[in-house]
């Protein structure tokens, strides 16, 4: 049995709020919501990252502050002590390794940025479209089993093409919008919800 | 970029050698170097075990006393601090988690056993045909580069599958049989190879 699990919101903080917060720079807190394009959205951070002069080392310093959920890590232990766990998200490796580190290096599958010569952040780059839904669907070719946990609507395709989706920690319009996932509310309900 | 490993062999000792020494029972040596067809080296296996009237349980004890091979722990920090890391293994989850949890729990990819009610091994499950080459070509279709590394021949089309394969301490007559791998022979340099 696998169990794919988002990553920002389910077991760390959202990393672009985290950077706005410490570089104080407001407009880095847009979200899909204000944005709704995502390829708009990147191309607005990355310009606004390049205009303050803000490189990825920049970032990364600030991801290093950065500490997983409180509990996360001994939810993630106590998961991976049972079942094949693999961090799907939307983020950069070059953004979430640090925080791999401190979660125990789960596996992870995202995508990738690419550095200017100044050190500032380039393009992004998707490793395929739907990676989320699509990875899932990879597992189960396999031959596995798979439950995914996410919070957000960007994790709507792979709890619909896992065998079972839960969400975790939801907003309320979201469970209004997709009332057939469990919901769960705690990393105890989470981690009973994924061993049963 | 993925990194794909074998694990018997590479990561730890051969586990039905280790059964062989602790029961006793010569004949439980074989493994996929000595007998290419997997299914019928399997089957001779679990009629072994049948006929000494071997469980599960007992297995699972004797694997409890087996540790890694000396340095795999540190060689395998290493690669996943830079590196996603999964365990591609022939081998069976009944058998492997405890070693899995001695190594840190990276993911680990492979089959289950079926238990009948005297607590015996019925039967095997393999999750698909070649599911070493083919989660490598997932991984591929998934949009990453993979690199390989195992020691023996049901490695081999693993290795074919990545854009990079490379054995690990295999023996000379599986060498000089396909002499287009790069051949590592400590973890020193099988880190090297995957981490360049």
């Amino acid at each position: 049995m696998i169990c794919c699990l988002d990553l920002e919101g389910v077991l760390v903080p959202e990393i672009w709020i985290k950077v706005a917060e410490k570089t104080g720079i407001r407009d880095l807190r847009l979200t899909t919501r204000d944005v709704p394009n995502y390829d708009l959205l990147m191309k607005r951070r990355l310009g606004i990252l390049a205009e303050h002069q803000i490189t990825l080392a920049d970032i990364q310093k600030i991801i290093q502050s950065v500490e997983p959920l409180p509990g996360a890590r001994k939810f993630l232990d106590a998961l991976r002590n049972k079942r094949q766990v693999f961090i799907l998200s939307d983020t950069y490796y070059e953004f979430a390794m640090p925080l791999m580190k401190k979660l125990g290096h789960p596996t992870l599958l995202c995508n990738w940025l690419s550095v200017d010569s100044s050190g500032c952040i380039a393009d992004y780059h998707l490793r395929q479209k739907n990676g989320k839904e699509k990875a899932v669907l990879a597992f189960k070719k396999m031959g596995f089993q798979v439950m995914a946990a996410g919070d957000s609507y960007n994790d709507i395709a792979m709890l619909e093409a896992a065998d079972e989706g839960i969400f975790f920690n939801p907003p309320d319009k979201i469970v209004q919008e997709f009332p057939d996932f469990e919901v769960t509310r705690s990393y105890k309900e989470l981690l009973r919800e994924l061993l049963t």
